[in-house]
């Protein structure tokens, strides 16, 4: 990092099914709350920048940033920024870059997506958008079908069986029942997951992330200093369509994302004691914690099956928010959400570093941050 | 500006009604004619910003940071930018910052649109998402009768005549009859704007811009140098609703980024030879040339009803491309073919300072950028 960029704010609504609220609404109550627990006022914005994905085919609004812009008294600059469901980091990592460059010195972030008001069959198809339009939708493909393909693929190569899987969602539910955010506050058993409806073989509904409402936005400056600074943004890309790709079964812009993480923070994966990764579906879980460098590969369902503790590393929780399962997934606002419960989660443990990986479509956008607690004693 | 930036490549295909090409396809025309004419090559290229605003709606494909980012063999990192009809200038000065912060040395900006493939309502409906979906979309306003409501106010203040106005386009019409990359490469006469189909009163058809299908990119860089240097970036938002406006017949975001623009490059209008501006519609063309300085209120139609000369400033050539209305206004790629074209009229005219304005929605967004061609003697 070029300057100490300090995460001095921030606020998120509960995600959820918000049918008495609109986009709008719920991107001024994140934002509301985001500054009134920072130690600057709405003038001390100089910059905004919007995360949202499908603003324009839900909501009919596009020109997100200029409409945040305008909850605040003085408009300043503003633009919105997009890379599917990894909108929300790429935000974080565009003010990291606006902030370095000297352009401002204190920017709201906030991502915001308002996804319940359409049927099933159109938010499937406009989700679909992040994939290949040439290549990936005119086989019919799907999100869950392109998870679905990669799953029957990792448990071929590697034998995960359907009863192991079931552990990622049991896991990301029992986290999320504590979560007051959470979309979803109920526990779920494994036998649940498998017995909830097949959505794409070998995937069952309760392996899939849900449509969602909701808003986060976070404060970040060069200016006013707080106990929690960004120690590394990185971003990272790989072919769009799943048909280019050498593997199903890792993702290597999240492998290229975090080692570059790692270097620029100046630490290794034995610093890190919390993360929350991007588990779209219950296979993705899996992958991410093994691209990360979590768990070799074939061995990620561990961290959901058998108890947290790893000779790699000093982590003690994995998307304790409940994660994109169960937390859920207002698109444009979970890779917010995620920098902002990493930073609840050192502080509550008194921990250093936590990392916080946000992907895009099949993993062809990955961003990665990791966020240092100044104040804590480091790991070792 | 923190660093010295340069423009060193551009490509740009005709604006036009391309049936037979896709947005893919535009994107990748015009990054490779860019790549071919710049002193590096693919492999230098370390990000891709990408300036769309409807790929979802008409095109169902967002994630276009990913996707052009995969015409190179080494998909460096991407990210997709949108401010309405101000898109490709906010990619640019995207750009700027990461450069700026050294996260990247050399930057590839692509802007396209692909907006012929539906029909007008359609389109007229999705371009609408650029304004106030609570505030303006309801009232059954559409851009032509935004800039009617806009076109109406100013001839009430200021006096301007119907038979003036046919100036503005007969003058764009007069360029873009000489730039073969012109959606309309043919002169109109000032009589045949008025007798064109009535839009919105006072607009008639030949007063907007059309809709359009085309790209534009760019390459800046830190590292390899050419004699095009970006002397500012300046971004300035208003609010989103003209009901929130003090006035409708100056746009305050187009005064802000241009003082503030004026300031970063260390020049006064005095230095500037060439401009391309954002004539969405004929009446913004004459608002334009106001707020930016160039002309006194009330004078603005003076640019195109007089001959080119003024106490206030040295410019020789506006909206020499054929501005939107006569180039075309394909919406993600227009603010980066105003910067082409900036650097190109520099080029031809060996002079040192050229200016480009490019806004979204009713000037809600507004980015302005001063070129500077260093091997040409400065105006003074």
């Amino acid at each position: 990092m070029q300057r100490d960029i300090f995460l001095i704010g921030s606020g998120q609504t509960r995600f959820g099914e918000w049918w008495d609220k609109s986009l709008r609404s719920l991107a001024e109550e994140a934002v509301n709350i985001a500054l009134k627990n920072a130690p600057c006022t709405a003038l001390d914005i100089d910059m905004v920048i919007v995360a949202n994905m499908l603003g324009e085919v839900i909501n009919n609004q596009a020109h997100l940033g200029a409409l945040v812009s305008n909850f605040l008294p003085h408009t300043p600059p503003a633009l919105r920024v997009e890379a599917a469901c990894a909108s929300g980091s790429i935000a974080i990592h565009t003010a990291c870059a606006l902030l370095e460059s000297g352009r401002a010195d204190t920017i709201l972030i906030v991502g915001a997506e308002k996804m319940t008001d359409i049927n099933a069959e159109i938010i499937s198809q406009a989700l679909m958008s992040a994939a290949d339009s040439e290549q990936d939708q005119p086989c019919g493909l799907t999100f869950p079908g392109i998870f679905g393909l990669i799953a029957k693929r990792y448990m071929h190569e590697y034998g995960l069986t359907r009863k192991e899987l079931n552990a990622v969602s049991f896991m990301h539910h029992h986290y999320s029942a504590k979560n007051p955010h959470a979309q979803f506050q109920n526990a779920i058993s494994p036998e649940e997951v498998e017995k909830s409806p097949l959505i794409a073989d070998p995937l069952h509904m309760l392996d899939c992330s849900p449509v969602s409402d909701g808003a986060a936005a976070c404060i970040l400056s060069t200016k006013k200093k707080s106990s929690y600074r960004i120690a590394a943004s990185k971003l990272a890309n790989d072919t769009v369509s799943i048909t280019d790709r050498v593997s199903l079964t890792s993702f290597s812009a999240t492998q290229k994302a975090a080692k570059n993480a790692y270097e620029e923070a100046g630490i290794t994966i034995k610093n890190i004691s919390c993360i929350e990764h991007h588990d779209c579906f219950s296979i993705a879980a899996i992958i991410n914690l093994e691209d990360l460098g979590f768990a070799e590969k074939g061995k990620g369902i561990e961290w959901y099956t058998k108890p947290i503790t790893s000779s790699l590393s000093s982590v003690t929780s994995i998307n304790a928010s409940g994660g994109l399962k169960a937390c859920g997934h207002p698109v444009g606002a979970t890779g917010v959400k995620q920098l902002i419960e990493i930073g609840k989660q050192l502080e509550s443990t008194n921990t250093r570093y936590g990392l916080a990986h946000n992907f895009g479509g099949a993993c062809a956008t990955c961003c990665v941050h990791i966020l240092e607690n100044i104040s804590a004693p480091s790991i070792t």
